[in-house]
């Protein structure tokens, strides 16, 4: 070791210990310097190189930690045998990582799609933010820079802020006829987060039914989360209650006051049918997904079942998403008191999904009256889109037949066509229309649907951008194949017609 | 406990040891096993039901990680008397609760814990927010109010935010010698959320590997989602590789940088052991939590694991809990190319669960450059106070052996005492003081260790605090234990000592 040979640049930025870490290692790496070979002592390197000894001390310690030298007590420092553990594998490695980039796979594809913009989208989670909801957001947000920043980066409580739960909880209330306390509440990040934790708290009895067709990314969160998921089939007025009996399912997940995809509303009568079947047997519950109930533009809003279930089976979904944007990720879970405990047990060491911050925005913006406002304003943006949409759809001979209005931010139109649902969506798709077909939310083999539907969601389009869409949806429903065939109009090069955000 | 009758089931689904563990259980909670009853060895007991020892071992694993029993080393288990502690206090809630949350454990206890303030909290989740951070979180906010709110509704991407992901990477390659690109990083709220994630993509081989002592919230996690744990022993240099491999185990979960809680670095040569162990089989993964690495007061930051992984073993995962604040709630998590498909494929529908606005306020934080002045402060304060507190325990008599200093936020003590390490923790809080014994983190039976060991955190304390803390810890533990008898000064009344948030 006499010969180790080691150029510091005191100019240089690096710290004379690094330099001398980084030669030594890479003088191991490089086998310059043997497995087992003992290095020079710390006293001895620091006087040959004419540094301070905690220089060296530091050097060898870093050496130390990375495991490149073991101390032997009363005599030194060792180099180890790295090379063979080590420095192979990492050779071989290089063309496996090379192999690894190139998958890409369906859902590289799938991925892609999600970043594709069509000029009209009638997609469901379409959500309108203007700049009279923009302004009273950022009033939101300076409120909560004035006022609330003391103390928001200490860890927050579990199931969220104590003044944001209440906020929820009164308007729950009042909106929605929902029966809670503040500390029922748990708010998380969207609805498959709070879905996540619902599934840790049922260990056993992992079956749950849910209607076809139904809200799929629901569904998927479940199949992904190991359920057995069973799909009941519905009637005009919700789940069929017989065949749920006969399913083995403890769970039912359902969106009574508005359907989704259907726009059907479960009438009383059901409801306590289903009710009666949770209670039958011990450890039954109905989850119900109360997503876009804000919305309803005839008659009044239905209230949830929540406030009708005097047994305490129904555990309350709720969203931000439709009633304020999908991208202020904060949803809430109402539980029943004897879920609450077991809650607490398995999931109380969860810390809130949402930050402080986010909690203490939304809290001002409700506290301060701007949601009530927005929602208002909402309604009314909403109420034009849909009958916008309902105009349109009325004078067209295709439109067979509409339903799911008055509520939510979408309807279905049953198409008369020779096209089938798929080939429909996908020549859509060509003239930078994306519709939606009802196919793709049925979670259990049809056979009956004689139509193709289409659903189309309004709350991302404008008046002028509806009748434009849908314009287009006619000819695309009404052009004959043939001539579709030898006009080729619109060439299938993606390029030509994915707009890229 | 001659007469400890369990009757097992063969067929049964449920686990050998889950149903060992369950009768014990059973027993300990309605009093056929009275408080203080010392348990059958695991040898014994395996022996007379004829199941193997390790099953048994398992069975013990759980109930001493749910508090139902202490091990006392070199002697055996006890019934801790966990009805005075915790049933009654659970007590008037309605009696259905406890049937339902089949393993109440522990974390009904730490959750009301949580809720509960110390005047000194050695926490090892305590973090400090100087003004100085207040005030550059401010001007992150104010730019996004200036300049990114136009389109921050519109729904994100689920990985989280293109920019916010590549200054996290250019952060990691720089800090953490990550290699990766900002498309294999996703980002979502808090640890826990992603260790779901990763749940959803491993439907098959789920047995994980896990140090003992380990990170208790990522060993619940995988507990509550359904994994087969397997607590691996560890050495000084970290996990035992033997062990591991013939544990079964196809994902390794470890902390290589510094050990929560033991503090210690991993080796190089152990690193490769376990590169090595990770491609010898397809479908072996090696889960790297890189929790605290932002902090180290001596020598340079020892590079990650996952940038010496030449085989895309290595999920890397880290957070910004405790760089900036726990509750900033942001984590991320680099995958290997492989499991980037299955993520697609599997939860790619999930939307992001920070929400936009988050992710902009946050990645201002960063390309400003705040986000490297405040580590720079937040390692001269840590610094401090971890140099406050090796100081204060120096010349303690009781203080035995300190290890993990000189990185992250808190050090381990070897306490001298004729008390054992429980009620070294119970004490102190009666004199409001929180400290945190080893044993909280085991997930494995223990049986060598010979002294209380007691975990104590800095990050949110100051150096005064630390002292007068450490102060009163020394008093707690050299008080004999007529004298506390006698004099009666603090009250087992919890009302009394509990300081409500």
């Amino acid at each position: 070791m006499e010969e180790l040979t080691i150029l510091l640049h005191g100019e240089c930025s690096t710290p004379l210990y690094e330099q001398i870490y980084e030669y030594i290692r890479q003088d191991i790496i490089d086998g310059k310097i043997s497995p087992g070979e003992k290095l020079p002592s710390t006293r001895l390197l620091a006087k040959h190189l004419a540094v301070s000894r905690s220089t060296t001390d530091l050097a060898y310690g870093q050496l130390l930690s990375e495991g490149y030298v073991h101390a032997v007590p009363g005599s030194g420092y060792y180099v180890c045998d790295i090379k063979k553990d080590w420095l192979l594998s990492e050779g071989d490695g290089e063309s496996v990582h090379k192999k690894e980039a190139k998958s890409p796979g369906l859902s590289g594809a799938e991925n892609r799609e999600k970043s594709r913009s069509f000029q009209y989208d009638f997609s469901m989670n379409g959500v309108e933010w203007s700049d009279f909801s923009m302004a009273s957001f950022q009033k939101a947000v300076k409120h909560m820079l004035q006022e609330g920043m003391e103390g928001l980066f200490d860890p927050g409580i579990p199931q969220g802020e104590e003044n944001l739960r209440q906020e929820i909880c009164s308007y729950l209330h009042q909106a929605r006829g929902v029966n809670c306390d503040a500390d029922q509440m748990i708010v998380g990040a969207g609805n498959e987060y709070l879905l996540m934790l619902l599934d840790q708290m049922f260990q056993k009895d992992r079956r749950i039914a849910m209607e076809s067709p139904t809200y799929h990314q629901a569904y998927q969160t479940f199949c992904n989360l190991g359920w057995e998921t069973v799909s009941i089939p519905m009637d005009g007025e919700g789940m069929e209650v017989e065949e749920l009996k006969h399913s083995g399912a403890s769970l039912a997940y359902i969106m009574p006051s508005h359907q989704f995809p259907m726009g059907s509303v479960m009438p009383m009568k059901r409801r306590m049918e289903l009710l009666h079947w949770a209670g039958e047997e011990q450890g039954r519950y109905i989850i119900e997904d109360d997503h876009d109930s804000e919305f309803r533009y005839k008659g009044k809003p239905i209230p949830s079942l929540q406030g009708s279930d005097p047994l305490g089976r129904v555990i309350y979904l709720g969203t931000f998403s439709k009633s304020i944007a999908p991208a202020i990720r904060v949803s809430y879970m109402v539980l029943p008191r004897k879920l609450l405990e077991v809650y607490r047990n398995r999931c109380g060491f969860y810390s809130s999904t949402v930050s402080r911050v986010q909690q203490q925005i939304l809290y001002y913006f409700m506290k301060e009256g701007y949601f009530g406002r927005h929602l208002n304003k909402m309604r009314r943006i909403y109420r034009s889109r849909h009958d916008a949409l309902i105009l349109a759809l009325k004078d067209k001979m295709w439109a067979k037949r509409i339903w799911g209005e008055n509520a939510g931010l979408h309807v279905l139109v049953e198409v008369a066509s020779g096209k089938g649902e798929e080939e429909i969506v996908r020549l859509a798709m060509e003239r930078n229309v994306r519709a939606y077909g009802l196919g793709e939310y049925v979670i259990r083999p049809e056979s009956e649907r004689e139509h193709p539907v289409l659903l189309l969601g309004y709350g991302g389009l404008t008046e002028e951008q509806i009748t434009a869409g849908v314009r287009i949806l006619g000819e695309v429903i009404e052009e004959s194949p043939e001539r579709e065939n030898s006009f080729q109009r619109y060439p299938k090069n993606p390029e030509y017609r994915i707009l890229d955000k």
